[in-house]
């Protein structure tokens, strides 16, 4: 079926005039979304697909929630925009409302646009709290666009941005399946890594660094959970040394992990953690990061160098109000944990075992990798680090032929449906799955011979 | 009147839970917002303020024009967001909207959600077009809060931020009231910034500079319309050394000098045109980079290496769809340039003549300034250049108390009322200018004698 008329037009407009991000414009030829609903979404050509991407893994409460969208109304008929020098209503109770989920003393929020400009504003109070210049973050992670964060990014896209690095240096965190320490446990990836980072402290120079920042679980770079204690060992180090601890819960805050904060499930509380997607499903872009009392004393007296047009936007702030209160209600973020105790990991598990090209699977609640490999013993992965392949890209295509709309990455297809997502669908997912998985097999049996 | 309850409620909040931009936090007395509308906003002890601040010289349609805030909720109850890899009606809508109102060859956009992160990518685009590091931007100026965007300012909250400098090196624009260039005459004054800026580049060398970035008008840092001849002079010099053009039309665009975009109103087209604000007023935040022909050339085939999870964001796109409908519809881009022309520059004039304490009003449409001084032959300004004094937080008190919402930076009173304000408004609030202007002159009297 060819694009319905609309379809057309909005395509043919978006090849002219949209800039796409990550890409070679010329190569582009972009899925037009018409309708989304609940953990679906529709297609120029009228299909129905299952959002199995949750967008770039924000809309944990699924697509057009109506409490949510109904705050949004009312908050757009009272009240769109007030500068953020002012004080207003919905700000302070989406503060509040944040704050009251978050860990320990993290009791004021910083409120920004999106992730990146959270990890950039992050990373200024670390430097200026601790007056020390560097950074470390871990390779194999994402951490934003803007010039700071995507040279705090550990993936292959910070590579053509590196010419402006700032005083960032990268370490290796726990990635058990592909150990960069030659451990052969989940406790023995856990000390070497944190051994590693200590040296890596002090290699650089302990009163040189102002920052470590990292992911909870780092995302997009392939939904690595740290094993039990490595950011516990993380914060005593940064302790140790007088270092901030900024947690990017971007992709893991806000239910996506099973809970409201990943770090706390772990017992940590950083100094700063930073915060969108999740917060308010991306509704109305917002993001942040949350501030604990060392740093907040530090800017009590001193101006806090940095702001935006934005900050603290109304309605951005009234779909995080009316975003938290529906997951409250519904038990949205108890949901993703069940479903991925209940149906994601033993369907996960069932699909290794039936898909030789599937090398490891991973993650909890509605957080999901599914590593793809040309053969198990040495893992050779189906696609390079931050690359395609004519296997990945026919996974893609087989998968939304099916109805199923994936989030991939290098060799990875991730399971990140919203949090919101039914045993039905989950389950309508995977099985979904398990035919793109045999397409693979059969397409790294091809390879293999050929 | 005290603060009603709710009112109280959300300054308790605010000042427990919400982190405020460019603020030492401790000594904060903001001011809650509970309404507003038109060119008017409420306080929380039911005062209503004439807003001729714009917020952050945002609301340039005013505070909540039905038929934007219609389209919002109307685009809620649709579709509030679609990850930046699709396509969607209302993303290639609004670049279609935009590139039509832009001079020349800008013909995509790149969506961002404010004025910083365009101006970030807008910088990435010219590194990597150039492969060259360095970029030029103005003192005086303001360009966003994320790292490079604050190191490009040339004001002094960058201070505190230069750790991070990455290639970015100020050179001085026209500003024949303070003239750097010893210049008596706007020719005189515009000769000789272009033979300063040209030295720049050949001193610093014009195969290490990248891009040339300045506001249209310098906005935050004091709306010095440049010289006719200076913007076009800067083209020309930027073409000579293969250098990329960067305007930003973030605070001049969509109206607020009674033109779409201001340097096409001096006859020049730069490589890339970063905007925000006036694209949507801010009802939802909204920012982007307007790109030309060299830029999109060079990411045909080549990956552009940024992006960010709100990227065309549906619901900031059908604010900017409305917003520039109703702008054109409604004349709004021409009521700014006539309440200009026969309202505020004649009033001004006046309140200068009638004023010793005004040192010089300048500007244009509904964007200007008045400079106060302590001396008009000295020139000595009531405040030093970021900072504040007790003259002009007596102005700002007196504004208020008197029912006006002002826009103040250093020693300077800025006069930026929405687009779309009535010539009575406009009146009333040069009428309160008037008050506040004769207090000022007092103190100025008392300081001096004193
Ligand atoms: C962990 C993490 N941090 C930061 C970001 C950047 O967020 P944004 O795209 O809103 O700037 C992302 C986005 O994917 C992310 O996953
Ligand atoms: C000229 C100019 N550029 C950039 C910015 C930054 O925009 P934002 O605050 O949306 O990041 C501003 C904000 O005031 C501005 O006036």
């Amino acid at each position: 079926m060819a694009l319905i008329d609309d379809a057309a037009r909005t395509y043919e407009l978006d090849r002219r005039h949209v800039f796409h991000s990550w890409s070679a414009q010329a190569g582009l030829d972009p899925l037009v979304i018409t309708r989304a609903a609940g953990s679906y979404v529709w297609d120029g050509e009228g299909n129905r697909l299952l959002d199995f991407s949750s967008q770039l893994v924000n809309t944990n409460i699924g697509h057009q929630y109506p409490d949510v969208v109904e705050a949004i109304v009312e908050q757009a008929r009272r009240l769109t925009t007030i500068a953020p020098q002012h004080a207003n209503d919905v700000r302070s109770e989406a503060a509040r409302l944040i704050v009251e989920r978050a860990p320990g003393d993290l009791d004021r929020v910083f409120f920004t646009n999106g992730g990146a400009d959270a990890n950039e504003h992050a990373v200024r109070m670390a430097r200026l709290v601790t007056g020390r210049p560097k950074v470390l973050s871990r390779y194999r992670s994402y951490h934003g666009g803007t010039q700071t964060a995507i040279n705090l990014t550990g993936d292959p896209r910070r590579f053509p941005n590196d010419a402006g690095n700032a005083g960032v240096v990268h370490f290796f965190g726990p990635y058990l399946y592909r150990s960069h320490f030659h451990a052969r446990t989940e406790a023995e990836e856990c000390e070497r890594a944190l051994a590693h980072l200590e040296q890596v402290i002090e290699l650089e120079g302990p009163q040189t660094v102002a920052a470590v920042l990292l992911e909870a679980i780092p995302g997009t770079a392939g939904i690595m959970v740290p094993p039990p204690g490595y950011l516990a060992g993380v914060r005593e180090l940064c302790d140790r040394y007088g270092i901030v601890l900024i947690i990017d819960e971007v992709m893991t805050g806000f239910g996506r992990t099973g809970a409201w904060f990943h770090s706390a499930t772990e017992g940590v509380v950083p100094d700063l953690l930073t915060f969108a997607k999740g917060v308010n499903s991306g509704y109305v872009p917002l993001g942040g990061v949350l501030i604990g009392d060392r740093i907040a004393e530090h800017f009590a007296q001193r101006p806090y160098p940095g702001g935006l047009t934005y900050s603290g936007h109304p309605l951005a702030c009234a779909a995080a109000v009316a975003a938290i209160t529906v997951m409250d209600h519904d038990v949205v973020v108890e949901n993703a944990l069940g479903i991925g105790q209940e149906v994601i990991a033993p369907g996960l598990a069932q699909l290794a075992e039936r898909h030789p090209s599937v090398g490891e699977v991973r993650g909890l609640g509605v957080f999901w990798a599914i590593e793809l490999v040309t053969d198990r013993d040495t893992r050779a992965p189906v696609a390079p680090t931050g690359g395609g392949s004519p296997i990945m890209a026919e996974a893609v295509r087989t998968a939304k032929s099916l109805g199923l709309l994936p989030f991939t990455n290098s060799n990875r297809i991730h399971v990140v449906p919203p949090c919101t997502v039914s045993p039905q669908e989950a389950q309508e997912g995977l099985d979904i799955l398990d035919k793109v998985l045999s397409r693979v097999d059969d397409l790294v049996d091809e390879a293999n011979k050929g």
